[in-house]
């Protein structure tokens, strides 16, 4: 990775994702020409704050910037507007500024809700992403969403806030645990199937390299990861069109998710058999080519990922819940579905027929 | 007025200021090519719904969109998270979706929290601003602000967030308290003093007839009005440079605000003496003619409109109370001053003393 970083281009919004190692120890020159204001807010969670916490305000006071600590619980439950009014409090009693930046350090649930409050404290002030889960690397900390959950559903209540900078530490990956690291490969292999046949192939070929964190592999996957994400985000910063795509295997997913509480799959693996759901249906409308099935559902299974919807879910359930999703317009069902390794098509009005032979009985 | 309105060229986030009489009544036909959801959603509060919510439900009910109707009391303290987390709530049970418009039907606390509303729910749905007050049709439906306020200060949690229209009914002023239409004239012969002598001058001469609301001069007034707001914010929409012109006699009026608890002066009151302040400031510096600033503290004075800061109120805590203001950045502060009729500049470091003359002891 050179110095510099990917260069996301979105005009007067436009900012750098740095990817490499050991980057957290030399924040405080990675985002000298970003932070202006005299203080800065760290949002993390007790876990990664006791693991890097220290390194970055040090990096920060180096830089001639306070930093003020601020660690929320952990967990999806704690992604709230009442979570975020505790820090919009904390950064007034400490006077910050509206030049002041909000870093998130974390996954996330910390960068959503971190960028959520620098979206809105004082109207936006700079927000800076150091994502340390493999997911947060790849997916959430680009892109410029950001929000808090509602009780009644995910994500109701965000904005579309672009980063004044990411800094992604390949070296914070390596306390990740393991099913971590496999729950984000899951986005991984979605780039590789929606946009990039050769990425999706050299996956294939060096997936264990991935999983077991090789360095070269990381460096890689991130790195395309992101470059396909910031070229369909620049395409439709607000998700107005082209964007969905990044949506494929989310609809089954989110359904699988919130009929099981969030609380027996992580976000990549409901993502995972989303994916394997989606490829079946686009099988069964004639969209795609078996053999290109059976390899995603065949990289899915070998990342120890899931690929079936679980029997004991009621079938009718799930698809009252994809209609609820806030990705349907009105009462059709919309999917992402691949036509060929590297390609999707956003498909209307798939029957119910069709859906419940891609997700199984 | 044209049927088109006022065009705020904004690029992508563009919208039209409509502005004339009885437009309520074909909101309608106004916003057809605006609303594109099954579903709106309208903010009020009771007094405002009660005389022209009618009208707007079956204007949306027309152009067959289904009206949510939503009332939240009056008053800046209901302008709160929390009161947002009610409308959240309504607007998911009902199934708004993201194309669903709100619309504020109102003065500034409806138009500042639906505002708030609709940026952030879902990421943002169009909003669109039915401004019922003289203030909210000259100020605050046009420029983006939309915020809710903290326990501890004014607007502090809020976002940059532009409407999909603006439909402003000149009638609906006729049921307006005469102290509202007086403190909204403050704006208005703020946009004179900062941005268009001759505008002043017309004011000078009709200040009566905007007063009892003439028509010829009611429209006159909140069009000029409007134009010079739409300038300054199309040059600064977030606010980080010459935006600032537009806080003329703020820095004083919210410290007197702050001070007097939101309880004493109505908003244009407390901006009132902080121009008849500031003014006095300039020509301490000897940046303004003194007869310059007679006139604009005899306007104010003619249209009914506090020029002086009261005795009781002390002057430590008013300055105090500055350096808190959201605006102030580092420990300087910064005051927008007037140099000529039309013609302000933003003055750093402004030293105490000259407060102290303007402000009076």
């Amino acid at each position: 990775m050179t110095a510099d970083g990917i260069f996301i281009d979105l005009g007067s919004r436009s900012y750098r994702i740095h990817i490499g190692y050991n980057l957290l120890s030399s924040a405080g020159e990675l985002l000298r020409g970003i932070i202006r204001g005299e203080k800065a807010m760290v949002v993390t969670n007790p876990t990664v704050g006791f693991l890097y916490g220290k390194v970055l305000r040090e990096q920060l006071e180096k830089t001639g910037v306070l930093p003020v600590m601020a660690e929320i619980p952990d967990g999806e439950e704690f992604k709230s507007l009442s979570t975020a009014e505790g820090l919009y409090d904390l950064a007034y009693r400490c006077e910050l500024d509206r030049r002041s930046p909000i870093l998130a350090l974390g996954g996330g649930v910390v960068g959503d809700l971190a960028g959520f409050v620098a979206a809105t404290y004082l109207r936006g002030v700079p927000f800076i992403q150091v994502p340390t889960t493999l997911l947060a690397q790849v997916d959430s900390s680009v892109g410029g969403k950001v929000a808090v959950n509602h009780p009644r559903g995910k994500n109701i209540i965000g904005a579309f806030y672009q980063p004044s900078a990411v800094v992604a530490d390949l070296a914070a990956l390596k306390t990740l645990p393991e099913r971590e690291v496999r729950a984000g490969m899951a986005e991984v292999i979605k780039y590789g199937v929606i946009a990039d046949g050769e990425f999706f192939s050299w996956l294939e070929e060096n997936l264990e390299k991935a999983l077991n964190l090789e360095p070269a592999a990381l460096e890689k996957i991130v790195t395309v990861s992101c470059r396909i994400k910031a070229a369909v985000v620049r395409e439709d910063e607000t998700d107005r069109g082209v964007r969905a795509v990044l949506n494929f295997g989310h609809t089954v997913g989110h359904a699988v998710e919130s009929l099981t509480g969030y609380k027996i799959y992580r976000h990549g693996e409901a993502v995972a058999l989303g994916m394997a759901a989606a490829a079946r249906m686009a099988v069964g409308m004639g969209l795609l080519d078996r053999r290109e099935m059976d390899r995603i559902v065949s990289i899915l299974d070998r990342a120890g990922l899931p690929v079936n919807v679980p029997a004991h879910l009621d079938r009718e359930d799930l698809i009252r819940s994809m209609h609820r999703d806030k990705k349907v317009v009105s009462s059709r069902l919309t999917f992402v579905l691949p036509v060929a390794m590297g390609k999707v098509e956003i498909v209307r009005d798939v029957s119910e027929e069709i859906i419940m032979a891609g997700i199984g009985n």
